[in-house]
């Protein structure tokens, strides 16, 4: 653990204790850091606890943790109150509703309480932090930190300032995020859906388009994915798999690719919404290829898939 | 092996040695079948085998072939000619130049020396069967066979018929390609890009839209892939992705989340090409995160990656 800009003995609070607040949880107190753990309904708050139990033993089952689950787990605390939980906090963790107005009230709430340093970083994964965050006393030092689930396995993190944040909340968050191992991505202006979910959107859109013009199954589809195209990029980002696929680089993939890739695009330009008719047909497609009963069966196989992938990425030491 | 369509004492011929030929070769005879390996510039078909030997050694290291790589590489041998490479042959893999009048000519000389039985596959990776296949005596046992790069590390394979394409020659191919290992996927009708580089091209469309916007740097938009979404889809496909994020399935998931992809894609209905100057600028970008002298051990660094990709994968049986 490395936070340089943080005073390790000060805690971090995390407010909204579902499962985006609860993997945060796992993910800072892995670090060495202690966690405050709040939810406004107290009951989350409490079957937090054991859920991060059980994931710490699967963590160290797959050797993805060192320490022993009970010591980690002992840094994390339950709150009583909101103002309890930030108190003397260096940062805070928002991780509540994604809904504008329960976003912009825990701000209200928190200008409340907050002292005059701790920086607040939103789980949001849509809602940019200007439309809830701004022309408040702590707006400098609020910015969005949008995570994978679960952040403890999926390093990468979405750093989106609003119009007001300040750049020293931007590396503050930048270095305490590094220092318990996320990959931070700085997404420099504040854009719908960011960039992780843009990406995501992109190519969920021709996924969509392909099975409804009935050029492919949604099986097929994926089968593209897993078993092609997302083996360089579980170890590569689109540029750099361009970069190292031509002998001149990305300007000779650019010159060589570039117009079948705008003519495709261009096919593209008329796409209408997912209407009733095409989701239900998607969801038949799928229902074929695994029945509803099956669903969270195999929930359960991903979420092991994503502890051997992680545990696989350590050792090729792929970044 | 289990071609049950092919009779396993009948050689496979590869027209093209090049990496794409020589790969497809080194697929066919991991699976126990004989390979006579053509190419116009004898040159080209001589260097390949040395090629296969190396690969052949790297993958017993990595414990991806059970057999010895001297086994394996015995099994390919090189022909004088066309005739000589297609004579007795169950299969072909046409892996020649991507030029429309380079794969006519080829047709053209196939149905000079080709048997009545012989089906013939196509590394084509975006011209259509149909622009170089049609109208000829052979024309009903052509369809496209497009590999990812490496073929014997990365399964899957886009089956694509022509207009004149005949059912058993779908099947036939089908079976072969499961037979040796592969993941086969259908692509129903043919469509510019088929289907992985449709999707490759709409991830790529958004990643450079966002990079010229200055949302984020090519790394950032890397890092959003190999440190987050990559993983996932590294064993699970986009539909499966969203069918399991949402609790009641993929139809539930689009009612929420519909109406955000929809915004974000009319956000991209005016992309013009790639023009210079952003060509340019990304080519910078990449430059300033791996130098141009660095390009062929990071080369080599994405080859060993996809090595310890595929025996962890072959660890964690997903599929």
């Amino acid at each position: 653990m490395n936070v340089s800009k943080m005073d390790p003995g000060k805690p971090v609070a995390v407010v909204g204790a579902g499962l985006v607040g609860a993997g945060w949880a796992i993910a800072f107190a892995r670090a060495g850091l202690r966690v405050r753990l709040y939810d406004a309904n107290p009951r989350t708050a409490e079957q937090a606890l054991p859920w991060a139990a059980n994931q710490l033993a699967a963590l160290h089952d797959h050797g993805l943790i060192d320490e022993a689950p009970a010591t980690i787990a002992a840094r994390l605390t339950l709150a009583d109150s909101l103002a309890q939980a930030i108190d003397g906090a260096a940062y805070v963790q928002e991780s509540v509703l994604e809904r504008v107005d329960v976003k912009r009230q825990l701000m209200v709430d928190l200008e409340e309480v907050a002292d005059r340093s701790v920086i607040i970083g939103s789980s949001s994964s849509g809602i940019k932090a200007s439309d809830f965050a701004n022309d408040l006393a702590i707006s400098p030092r609020v910015l969005i930190a949008h995570p994978v689930n679960p952040p403890y396995l999926v390093p990468v993190v979405e750093l989106v300032p609003s119009t007001q944040t300040s750049q020293e909340t931007i590396a503050f968050t930048d270095a305490l995020m590094r220092g318990i191992g996320q990959s931070v991505v700085h997404v420099r202006k504040e854009i719908e859906g960011f960039v992780l979910n843009r990406l995501q959107a992109a190519l969920l859109r021709e996924a969509w388009a392909l099975q409804r013009d009935g050029i492919a199954s949604c099986e097929d589809i994926d089968k593209t994915v897993r078993d092609g195209l997302g083996w360089r990029w579980s170890f590569m980002g689109p540029f750099e798999t361009i970069d190292l696929n031509a002998p001149g680089g990305v300007a000779d993939y650019a010159n060589r690719l570039g117009p079948l890739y705008y003519s495709i695009a261009r096919s593209r330009t008329e796409d209408g919404p997912w209407d009733d008719a095409l989701i239900a047909r998607v969801e038949e497609d799928r229902r074929r290829h695994l029945r509803a009963d099956e669903l969270a069966a195999r929930r359960d196989w991903r979420d092991e898939q994503l502890m051997l992938f992680a545990a696989s990425r350590t050792k090729s030491g792929a970044r």
